[in-house]
């Protein structure tokens, strides 16, 4: 079962314009323009369930993700290494994947360590999504400690940043990460309240960043989609929306005990 | 695995006031308020994927359903006898099934035939939903002449009407029908393009008539769930925007085309 992606991307990355024998920066810059350009305007389905929802399932994630690219989806973004393998036997998309992972010394949960990010490796998803937050992780080490061993171990993958704040996602840059996400807006202590999505933050991002903008947070409306694309953003993620019946329904009934 | 629902009624409404010894009448008008008083006000989750879909399977079905329940729906809606024998195992709320089934002679699809009532009887759901629309059924039978013999051979079972005019609402009445849906409104020739919930339509059926109304189709927006329980309804019924992530992704890559 295990696979090497980093030594064997050439693997993952057919047909994107890739060719043995370039140097790690120019094939990281080839698989990078590749990914970005067929994600570029699109949807990103996030395709998750915990162990305490009521669809966590390997095979139900997988007939979720064939399901949103059959509904046109550029993309899908998916949780642990298990899961990520049962979607990519279904779709043949581009696949953010991220592994939670709860550590009693620290906040962050989004592949907090090194084994996450390990194990995230022998499944080949395009991207790999991490927290990017100032928090300190497991072992309290630093996002710049932290990532400056991934990308030393794993210098030809691309990375998500997952963001709270426009400063996380300009460290990102500079950090190396190749795509930044609102992800974690709202979902920090020091963001909690702000409505989310936070289009004021989408569009100086979107303005001023190099690496491309994704929007993901808070997104239930066909208006509120339409709106952070009007904000120059890259592509959007989607997630409880579409592959969260729990939830959806939720929010419905709240709407009539509103009346 | 077979199951007589009718004689052994009692096993499917235990706990619904319903006492041995009561006439038939008297049985099913229990029933029936006490079922009707379980839905009042609530959201019905319609947890459907046909062959064609990517989510088909029973197994799936039964977890939307769970997922609705949690979410705090009042009941489910779902087709085919191995759909609700799943779902009921994993939840306790009221099912209305249905078992859609295509003729060659009809354009009736949604529990056109005996065979699809007896079918269903075995998997014992709280409501049988049929077409009701004046459209004749396989064999060239009418919605009268069928609906007379399901009440003979099964007469303490409660029925919805899936109806597409008012005029099938008055009609469903009249022959005995418990419930009357919106379910086929848009979805006959006769209609085929009327803006769907059509809000008059609902409003005068909950004004005149005197079973319960139940809202369904088109409903994909918070404020069209609570307009359609302005109009007066009992329950309204959503499905494809909760439970058919395909279509919920379509129609978010549709806005982003938009733009």
């Amino acid at each position: 079962m295990k696979q090497d992606c980093n030594s064997g991307k050439e693997n993952c990355t057919k047909g994107n314009g890739i060719k043995e024998g370039m140097d790690a920066a120019v094939r990281n810059g080839a698989a990078k323009q590749s990914i970005a350009d067929q994600i570029r305007g699109g949807l990103i389905v996030s395709c998750q369930a915990l162990e305490t929802e009521p669809l966590y399932s390997s095979y139900i994630m997988g007939r979720m993700a064939y399901a949103a690219m059959e509904g046109g989806a550029a993309g899908i973004r998916a949780n642990t290494p298990q899961d990520i393998r049962e979607i990519k036997k279904n779709v043949s998309l581009p696949v953010i994947g991220l592994y939670k992972a709860v550590y009693e010394d620290s906040e962050i949960y989004i592949t907090p360590t090194l084994r996450e990010v390990d194990a995230l490796m022998e499944v080949c998803p395009e991207i790999i999504a991490m927290d990017a937050t100032d928090r300190l992780r497991p072992g309290g080490r630093s996002l710049e400690d932290f990532f400056a061993e991934v990308k030393e171990k794993y210098p030809e993958m691309l990375f998500m940043a997952d963001c709270s704040t426009y400063e996380d996602a300009l460290r990102a840059q500079e950090l190396g990460f190749d795509f930044a996400g609102t992800t974690l807006r709202g979902y920090t202590k020091a963001t909690e309240g702000i409505p989310i999505p936070d289009y004021d933050l989408l569009q100086k991002m979107s303005k001023t960043l190099e690496i491309p903008v994704i929007a993901e947070g808070g997104i239930w409306e066909r208006d509120q989609l339409k709106r952070v694309f009007a904000c120059g953003i890259h592509a959007a993620v989607i997630g409880t929306a579409i592959t969260r019946p729990r939830d959806i329904t939720r929010r419905f009934v709240k709407a009539i005990q509103e009346e």
